[in-house]
């Protein structure tokens, strides 16, 4: 009956699907155990209190929890991004200077549609936050890669054009490598850009997770050229898809606008869940603490087995917090391993998922969040029969 | 410090704030009487129900109300959302064409976003549904009006091009006027979508809350070419934000690709809330004619009221389901008018609101969802006192 098909759009055609989501299908089977998705260890989720305050709000606040709302989000979980904000910056925020999202991957669309039109430049580190690769894409953004170091994005690198409209960096124990970026650096950045008229689209949604170590400032503490973006899906649970930008006013309300036309506003339930949990006194902070000291221990167990097992053959990067280690194994193709690792019963995503333009063949990123500590240690073991049979061939 | 201003870019610039929210904000004063917005009377919302059902979800399902998800949403309220539309259609729907989107608003981005390249069309309805508008909009989608009559869109005046990718209507109790498209002119959308190979994007937050004749089959029974947009946001409780679209796997696929870059899942809460609610035996079939029951009565008393006390001067559409009516009112000019009501105590959308290009400055939209029996009565006698205000310039 068809005389003309239909076809998707050709921007549609530019967002591939993420390796690592795909990867995921493959290994939820249960006898494998994974270190390569970024999911959170769900142990760590605060059942009994989110259990409770959904069935309160639904209960006592309707109107607050099941009616549409503002898509600026919930007044209160606002105000307390605004404050915490203020807290970490030493610049005062207002509630006008937040938005909340629906997770911070769609503060990462929206920005990029506000800030962009086509062809419009987004500088990247490379390797980079695949999530923030697929989003600039699918807006059809062009990438300026930045190579990363020990040290983080080396800025030195940046060359903004006419079309550059922002830089991208999650400064703090990055995804993938786990490394943050150096204070001088950070300063040199926030120069740029208040230089160039650049914003810099800082997305933290590790730099709460410090186990060791001091905090760094983020970069938004030095320029009002920023974009910060924070979400609780790491610290409270990433099901509710809470997150959130802080920004200029002119960027936030351009971004509210735009995602009145893309979603109306963030789940009310999710938010008001949120905001209960969030002003609840220290109890968020311990939540943090909890997850954080959890992170760090099997951090340390994943790199001295990586260590312990393949010695000089390897070199990983030593995060102070987050969830990811990256490695590098010397003369090793890592998506040719990647098979054989899963037949061994292990994951990990290959460097090369994570490039924009550099070759990372021999790279690799572990996450230490999802698994257990004998499950880490067990993890390395079997890595290390797939890297035997991948010697053999 | 700044020497290059940042600014917007020429898309978030096309993007125009929503009127009726603007509004919104002003009809909040509790001695207004709003029959403005589109919100569903909370005294509807199962609150019981939902709240019983979150705190068990959280408590004994956290890896499926908390963790991470799939971009395509809860596995059984697809299945469910599948078998929902194979009976609805006549066709067998696979869950594979079914995505879970954050509330039907989200279909429409995605929709617009994976058919459309910039500059390509879409067939809209005049007036039409406000958020479709916007989200085309934001799309850099060029839209092509069509006039609407008593009978639905005035399908004859459709004119495919080749940039027209797709046609979006409300067939069922159309937002805002609360009419249906004519069966005849369903045949008729079909068969042009076929022929011309466009999409017919259907949208249906309404269809299910008919008071009064006999459900009239969905243009998806008649054509492949449809992508069907559906809700929980008008039966259960909207704040949830959860939404669906099911058509072709290839259009499916695109989006859920889309949908990866854009918030990667909706929360995974909400949807397991709504899985739970709809599967649980007539539980839902029961919650709908709940709803329905109350907004017949009302639309029979908002109708009554306009017609004692406007008469002639008033010409009314006369839904048969749904959250609204279209009123006319000879000489005047509805823009104006809103000021002094709200003076008045009440308020409603101009016609100019839903306007694509047709002057409708004499027409306005009334909501019968939100406001009880006598809050509606009330109303319309403050709409009165406006209007005699209006006359008296």
């Amino acid at each position: 009956m068809t005389t003309t098909a239909p076809a998707v759009s050709r921007r549609a055609h530019a967002v591939a699907s993420s390796t690592i989501r795909d990867l995921l299908r493959l290994t939820q089977r249960p006898e494998i155990i994974s270190l390569a998705g970024g999911l959170p260890d769900p142990e760590g989720f605060p059942t009994a209190a989110i259990a409770e305050v959904a069935r309160r709000l639904v209960e006592h606040e309707p109107a607050r929890s099941l009616q549409y709302g503002p898509t600026e989000g919930d007044d209160r979980l606002r105000t307390w991004v605004a404050e915490r904000h203020t807290a970490a910056t030493g610049r005062t925020t207002s509630t006008d200077q937040v938005l909340i999202t629906t997770g911070s991957q769609q503060a990462l669309d929206l920005a990029a549609r506000v800030l962009c039109d086509p062809g419009d430049v987004i500088a990247v580190e490379d390797p980079g936050y695949l999530g923030a690769i697929q989003a600039f894409r699918a807006a059809s953004v062009d990438l300026h890669p930045i190579p990363m170091d020990d040290d983080g994005m080396q800025v030195d690198e940046l060359d903004p054009s006419s079309r550059m409209k922002a830089v991208y960096t999650v400064p703090t124990f990055q995804n993938p490598t786990g490394t943050s970026l150096r204070p001088d650096r950070r300063a040199t950045l926030a120069a740029t850009a208040e230089r160039h008229g650049l914003i810099l689209i800082e997305d933290a949604p590790y730099a709460d997770l410090r186990f060791r170590g001091s905090p760094i400032a983020p970069i938004a503490a030095s320029t009002e050229h920023s974009l910060s973006i924070g979400t609780i899906s790491k610290t409270l649970a990433p099901g509710l898809r809470v997150g959130w930008m802080v920004g200029p006013e002119w960027l936030i309300s351009a971004a509210t606008t735009l995602k009145q036309a893309v979603d109306l506003h963030t789940s009310s339930l999710s938010q008001a869940i949120v905001a209960e949990l969030v002003t609840d006194g220290d109890w968020y902070d311990q939540q943090i603490a909890s997850v954080t000291e959890r992170y760090g221990r099997r951090a340390g167990v994943l790199r001295a087995a990586l260590v312990d097992r393949f010695g000089d053959r390897v070199a990983c990067t030593d995060p102070d917090g987050g969830m990811f280690l990256w490695a590098t194994f010397d003369g090793i193709d890592t998506c040719a391993l990647l098979p054989m690792a899963i037949e061994a019963g292990t994951a990990f995503v290959p460097g090369s998922a994570f490039s924009v333009e550099r070759d990372l063949s021999t790279g690799l990123r572990l996450s230490f969040a999802t698994a257990d500590e004998p499950g880490l240690v067990t993890a390395v073991d079997r890595l290390s029969e797939a890297i035997a049979r991948h010697d053999g061939h």
